[in-house]
C-alpha cells in the first residue's frame, strides 16, 4: 500500500487553519507549521493593544484546536524557503518534503520602503505587536504623570482603514473614559489622537456614507482626522505629516502603524519560482484555482497573494477571504487526489463592518448600510460567533459586558521593568530630575 | 496652614498596597511608587507560568485600584537609592522628598551567590518571569515535537517550598492531563519532572504529616522528588545535583528556580544607613514598631525585612505577613502624626495552605491539618476571596471551573517569533536538519 499523500500547510491563521479543518476526513497526512503556537483572531488585536482584552481571549493553542483531528501534526517552526521544483520547503533546522503545499503565511506591516520605521511605529499583526503598542500607549501616560507634564501625550495612528479607525477609537475610549480619575498630575482625556490617512476619506473600501459616519463619530470622540495627509518622516518622538506639499512636525510618544500590509517574504520566494514579478506590495499573483503558475501542487492564499475579484479589483486582506480561500485550496487538493479537475475560486462577500467605539460601528452588508448601535450589535454578534473556542467566546462576552457597563479595561498590564520609557519617547534619552514632594 | 505630611510608599505589592489603603481617610498626601503598573497576586503566579491563567486574571492596574482614594498619587518608577538622613529617595530620573517613608519593595530570587544562574533558571516573582517560564516549558515540548525526539523533555524545579511544590504539581498536570492527545511525535506525559529540595522533606514550614501527604501526592502525579539534594552547578541544558557528596548530571530544557528569596537591593541601602550588617539573605532587620533603627520616620516591611515572630524565628515571606505589616506601618505613621507612641507589630497567623493539583492541597489552619479535597476547597475559597477586584474574582472562578471540568488550560500562549528555542535549551545552539515527510 502506498503512503498517504502529505499536505504541508504553512501558517495557522485564518487561511491555513480553515484548510487544515477542511481536510478533516481526508485520507491524507497534514503537517501544519506556524511560527507561533497559537491561532490568532487578528480582528480583535486592537483590543489587546488598548487593554480591553487579554491575549488568551483572542488566541488559542493550535494543537489544542486540532487535537481531535488525528491526521494533522502541528509543528512550531518558521518556514524560510521553498523550492517548488523539488517539492521541498525548509526552516533553519528542518526540511519539509510535500506532495501538496498550501502557503498561508499571511502578511507583514509594510512601511513603503522605509523598514527602519518599524521600530518607531509598530504595526498590529501579532500578540507581540499588541503588547508592545499597549506598553507604549500606557507608558506614554505614565511618563506624563511621573514628570507632571502639563501637556499630555500625543498619539498618532497612521492609516484610516478598519485597523486604524478601530485603534484610534479605542485609544480615545481609553483616554476619555477608562482612565478618568486615575491620574493626579496629568489629564489623559486631554491627550491628542491623530488619525492620518492619505486618501480624502476614511474606510475607502466602504460606501461614502459610512466613511462620513465614521469620521463624524471619531471627531465627536476627540480624534483629529488628517485626511489627504501622508507620513513623510518618522523619528523617535516625532512624526512629520505632509499634506498638499506642506509639512508639519508632530511631537509624539506613541505611533501605531496601520497603513499597509505586504505579503510575507515567502510570497517573494514563490513569485521567483513561478518566474513572475512580485506585486508592489510583495504579494504573489496566483491562478484562478489558487495554484502557483507552473506548480499544480502548490497553493497560496490569504494576505500573501493578490487575487482579483469579479470586478477586477484585488480582494481585500480580510479574514473571510482567507477562510474561503483556505477551504477552497483544500477542496482543490482533494479534487486533484481524486483525479478531478480543480475549480476556480469565487469569493462570496457577506459584507464588512468596523467598530469605532461603545455603541458605534459601521456595517456594509449587501443593501444594508448600518451605523451606530445597530451596526455595533451586528459587529458584536458576528465577532463573538466567529471567535474560536467556546470558552473564549464566553470569556470575551463577559469581558465586553463588564467593559461596557463599567467603561473599564482591566487588561491594562504592561510587563517588565523597562517599560517606563517607550523606545519612541524622547524622554528615554533625556533623563531629567524633578523633585516630587506635594 | 501647613502643608499635608507626605508619605512615600515604595512598592505596590501586598505590603505597600495595604499601607496605602490604610491611609485612606488620613489627612496626608501619599505617593505610591512601583516599577510596574500593577498590583500582582503573586500566590497565583505559578498558574500563569503553567498556562492556567492569564496575567490579567491575577493582576490589576494600581492606579485603577486606587482611583477613588484621592490622597494617593501612583507613579511608575523604580526607586534605586535612599538617604534617610535627609529624608530623600530617588530613581534614575526623579527625587522624592518625604516626611514618612514605608519601604515595601519586596524580594528578588536569590541564587546563593551565583547570579549567573538567573538567566538559566528564572525565578517566579513577576509577570515577566511567569511568561518566560511558560515560554520555556511549552517551548521545550514544541522542540521535542518538532524534532520528533523519542525522549520528551526533563523539567527541573529547584526548591520544595510552596512555590516549588505548586509549580511542579502544575507542570505535572499540564503534561499528564492538559496536553494529552495534542502531540503526535512526542509524548508529554512521559516527560520527567524533578523537584529538588535540600532539606529531607518538602514544605518545611508545615507539620510533618502534611509534608508527607504532599510528597505522596506529587509522587502519584509523576513528580520525582530529590530530597536532601542541592543544585551544585547549572549550565544551559544541564543541572548538576549533589546529594551526600555524590553528583548527578541531568539534561534539562527547562529549570524553574523556587529555592530562595532575598530582600530587594533597597534593603541593603537601608541597612547601610542604619549602620547594621545586612542579613545573609539581604534582608534588613527592623525594630518592633517596623521602623528602621535611628530613623523614626522610615518603615520597612514584607519580604525586604527580617522580623522575628513570637517564637524568635523570622516570619515567613508570605502575603499575610506583608499585608499585616503594611497596615501596621500606616497605623504607626498615623500615631506619630497625632503625637502618640508607635506600637509594636504582632503577627496573627491564620494558617497556611499550598495547592498541589486538582483536588489536592495541604492546609495548616490552627489545630486543623487538611489534605486532599477539603484542603483544596479551602485553598480555592481563600484565594478567590483575596483576589483583588470583583471582575478578576469572577473571571478566575470561571476559568478555574472550566479548567477543572475540562482539564484544559487555555492561557497557553507564548508570544514572539523567537520562542522556539528557549535560552536554556541546547538545541538552540545546535540546529540539526531532519526531513519531515510522513
Amino acid at each position: 500500500m502506498s503512503r498517504r499523500p502529505h499536505v504541508l500547510i504553512v501558517g495557522g491563521g485564518f487561511g491555513g487553519f480553515a484548510a487544515a479543518k477542511r481536510l478533516r476526513n481526508a485520507d491524507v497526512s497534514v503537517t501544519l507549521v506556524d511560527r507561533t503556537n497559537h491561532h490568532l483572531f487578528q480582528p480583535l488585536l486592537y483590543q489587546v493593544a488598548t487593554g480591553g482584552l487579554s491575549p488568551a481571549n483572542i488566541a488559542a493553542p493550535l494543537r489544542n484546536l486540532l487535537r481531535s483531528q488525528k491526521n494533522v501534526t502541528v509543528l512550531q517552526d518558521e518556514i524560510t524557503g521553498v523550492d517548488p521544483t523539488s517539492s521541498l520547503a525548509w526552516s533553519n533546522s528542518e526540511h519539509y518534503a510535500y506532495d501538496y503545499a498550501i502557503f498561508a503565511a499571511g502578511g507583514v506591516s509594510s512601511y513603503f520602503g522605509k523598514p527602519e520605521w518599524a521600530a518607531i511605529a509598530p504595526g498590529l499583526k501579532t500578540l507581540t505587536d499588541a503588547r508592545e503598542i499597549r506598553r507604549r500607549v500606557l507608558g506614554a501616560l505614565e511618563v506624563a504623570e511621573l514628570q507632571g507634564l502639563s501637556d499630555p501625550p500625543t498619539f498618532v495612528v497612521v492609516g484610516g482603514g478598519p485597523t486604524g479607525v478601530e485603534t484610534a477609537g479605542a485609544i480615545a475610549e481609553l483616554t476619555r473614559h477608562t482612565l478618568v480619575g486615575e491620574f493626579r498630575r496629568t489629564d489623559p482625556s486631554k491627550s491628542r489622537i491623530l488619525l492620518v490617512e492619505a486618501a480624502d476619506r476614511l474606510l475607502t473600501s466602504y460606501p461614502e456614507s459610512l466613511s462620513a459616519a465614521a469620521a463624524e463619530r471619531l471627531a465627536e470622540m476627540g480624534v483629529e482626522l488628517r485626511l489627504g495627509s501622508m507620513v513623510s518622516e518618522l523619528q523617535n518622538g516625532e512624526a512629520t505629516l505632509t499634506s498638499n506639499g506642506r509639512s508639519e512636525k508632530i511631537a509624539t510618544a506613541s505611533i501605531v502603524w496601520a497603513a499597509g500590509i505586504a505579503g510575507s517574504p515567502l510570497a517573494g520566494e514563490l513569485a521567483k519560482a513561478a518566474g513572475i514579478a512580485p506585486e508592489r506590495d510583495q504579494r504573489v499573483a496566483i491562478n484562478a484555482d489558487l495554484t502557483l503558475t507552473g506548480y499544480d501542487n502548490v497553493f497560496a492564499i490569504g494576505d500573501m497573494v493578490r487575487f482579483a475579484g469579479r470586478d477586477g479589483a484585488a480582494l481585500p486582506g480580510v479574514a473571510p477571504v482567507a477562510i474561503q480561500q483556505g477551504k477552497h485550496a483544500a477542496y482543490n487538493v482533494l479534487r486533484s487526489l481524486r483525479g478531478k479537475q480543480r475549480k476556480p475560486f469565487q469569493y462570496r462577500n457577506y459584507g464588512a463592518m468596523s467598530v469605532i467605539g461603545r455603541g458605534a460601528a459601521v456595517a456594509d452588508i449587501g443593501p444594508a448600510k448600518l451605523t451606530g448601535y445597530p451596526a455595533w450589535f451586528a459587529w458584536l454578534f458576528v465577532h463573538l460567533l466567529q471567535l474560536v473556542g467556546h470558552q473564549n467566546r464566553a470569556l470575551v462576552a463577559m469581558q465586553w459586558g463588564w467593559n461596557y457597563f463599567t467603561k473599564n479595561r482591566s487588561a491594562r498590564l504592561t510587563s517588565g521593568d523597562a517599560m517606563l520609557f517607550p523606545a519612541g519617547s524622547t524622554e528615554a534619552s533625556e533623563p531629567h530630575a524633578s523633585m516630587i514632594a506635594p
